[in-house]
């Protein structure tokens, strides 16, 4: 198992990184923050002759991690109740690599297994499930199975350590993800 | 009643700019097209000393533009599931606005009425659910009544005129913003 | 086509049933009225050795009529965010049904397509959004496509009038209803 | 804090029932097992002069339990991706209680808080969320805060113990629940 965490938070150390800190405590894997890349919003360009223009930012290269990894853990904080600019700007991006000629994008996502770590200020167990039924539909459609979710309460810096639920949580599929990880080894 | 689309698709003259001219035809409105504004996606600095950094971008002119009219029309193609990275780069930045002493954003917004039309490819009437869900939490949190949605089937371009459905649900909420219209003008 | 409509309002001539009957207008269907019924709750024996017991009271007969049609309404008010209690005690014995040998009930459903009509009184638009998910993902379940649904908002009785949006949905179906079953006679 | 669980399984010592057993551990409640009260369904006469009919069942007895206790705590199985019949059938009788004069329903249920323990079979933690969504506005509706809520994965009996994120979770809840226990006993 070969793990990738695309983290959403826009800023250093805040309650979404603590969290996904602490589910891959121990795990070896890379993380990527999006803060981080340049990446552009998506210009729609599906029915446009000669297909999408290319683009001359970081997108390709993130692409290229995410291809490289087996598990993608989706980091992000809710921002207006789904997931952040940045993220979506990164997931928008995916219809232009479903049209991307050097690799088979649906073929090789379908191969991955997904995970999300949510966290949100304003009563995100049930306000963040709309966020969640969106990440389903996006897995669904590129057949990437999203094996588990966390979604934590957290609005100011440190806050993620008073959701007790959600620590319990992170431990829980940190200990998920140590055993997959012995297996695949072993 | 003054009206502002603020209109989140990529494509010039894709399904979602038809629909929406069709709930216009004949309305006084101002439209921005989100497309040819540059708006950053928000670095979260709520917490930070000294609050946000101004940001050199149209975001500040948008926002301006958005309190002076008393009816938001959020038109956006469902990407993913949700809705366009720059519609979400744009909502994001409210946060920003929430904190900007020169204007008390929530009870601007509060005194503002919404409607939302989406347009999506695959299954919406079900499958932007989540969409909805969440620009209602949006808008409940800055108080703003979503006063309706339309959600439409199209992806190729063109493909709006075969959502027979949905050209009635247009037509019938153009005559609600004639309607309203007048009542004001009268 | 032939079409069964599951009428699952508890008082005669509310606003489900206008409803229903303008979706209905001129086209050929059956209706049950399962308040005319007596369905008993289902008693879980999926895990009792020698299944579920017989029950005596009219679920046999109101599946039997459910198989003998292709198209299948389900209408019913929005009782407390959900279908009402007797179509819920309806669908919750088809667990019944597909342990029955009599026939093959998954593969039965399969057959046919369902429309669904709700009408409640508190913001059905967006809060009936969970029902409809609900009844997909049961009609998914048994492989049945929704081919429609309508969200009406009416309270008292003859309400359903004044929701101008859903009387023109409910011609919409009506048109589209009639449509199909001249292609099946033609 | 005294502790009502509405018991919505329909099976002795079922999965929902060991998850609740699980979460009550060593605090003290009471239990009322829906399956062994007879409860009608609703009919619907807030609109009928006269208004509700007085109907012979447990109902009343049910409500009474309920008027007595500050914290509910709704078990039940996912049934068709939503409460379970008998589940349903009590809370729509509620329609009923908030026209009963002996006693003010809202305001008396305004006191209270929920919990909220399900179990379902066909991945639960995404489609068990419709269900969730519309017990937050049925408790909404009446104003009772949704404190928290647990969902569980299991089917066939027994499965509840192989779920360990679940088993977790209801020991968190247990623990919340021991210690609001003994802060309102010291």
């Amino acid at each position: 198992m070969s793990i990738l965490v695309l983290q959403g938070s826009t800023r250093d150390e805040g309650n979404t990184e603590q969290l996904s800190r602490l589910v891959l405590e121990g795990v070896q894997h890379k993380e990527i923050l999006l803060r981080d890349k340049q990446i552009l919003p998506i210009h729609d360009q599906r029915h446009t002759e000669g297909g999408f223009d290319p683009v001359d930012d970081d997108y390709d290269d993130v692409i290229r991690e995410v291809l490289q990894h087996d598990t993608l853990v989706f980091a992000t904080p809710v921002y207006w109740y789904t997931v952040s600019g940045i993220m979506k700007n990164f997931i928008d991006r995916w219809s232009q690599s479903l049209r991307d000629s050097r690799f088979d994008f649906k073929a090789e996502m379908a191969q991955k297994k997904a995970y999300v770590l949510v966290v949100g200020g304003d009563n995100p167990r049930i306000k963040a499930m709309p966020l969640i039924q969106q990440l389903k539909y996006t897995f669904d459609y590129v057949g990437m199975p999203l094996e588990g979710h966390i979604i934590a309460k957290a609005s100011k810096p440190g806050d993620i350590w008073n959701d007790k639920r959600a620590i319990q949580e992170a431990k829980w599929l940190n200990a998920e993800l140590q055993k997959s990880g012995l297996t695949v080894i072993g």
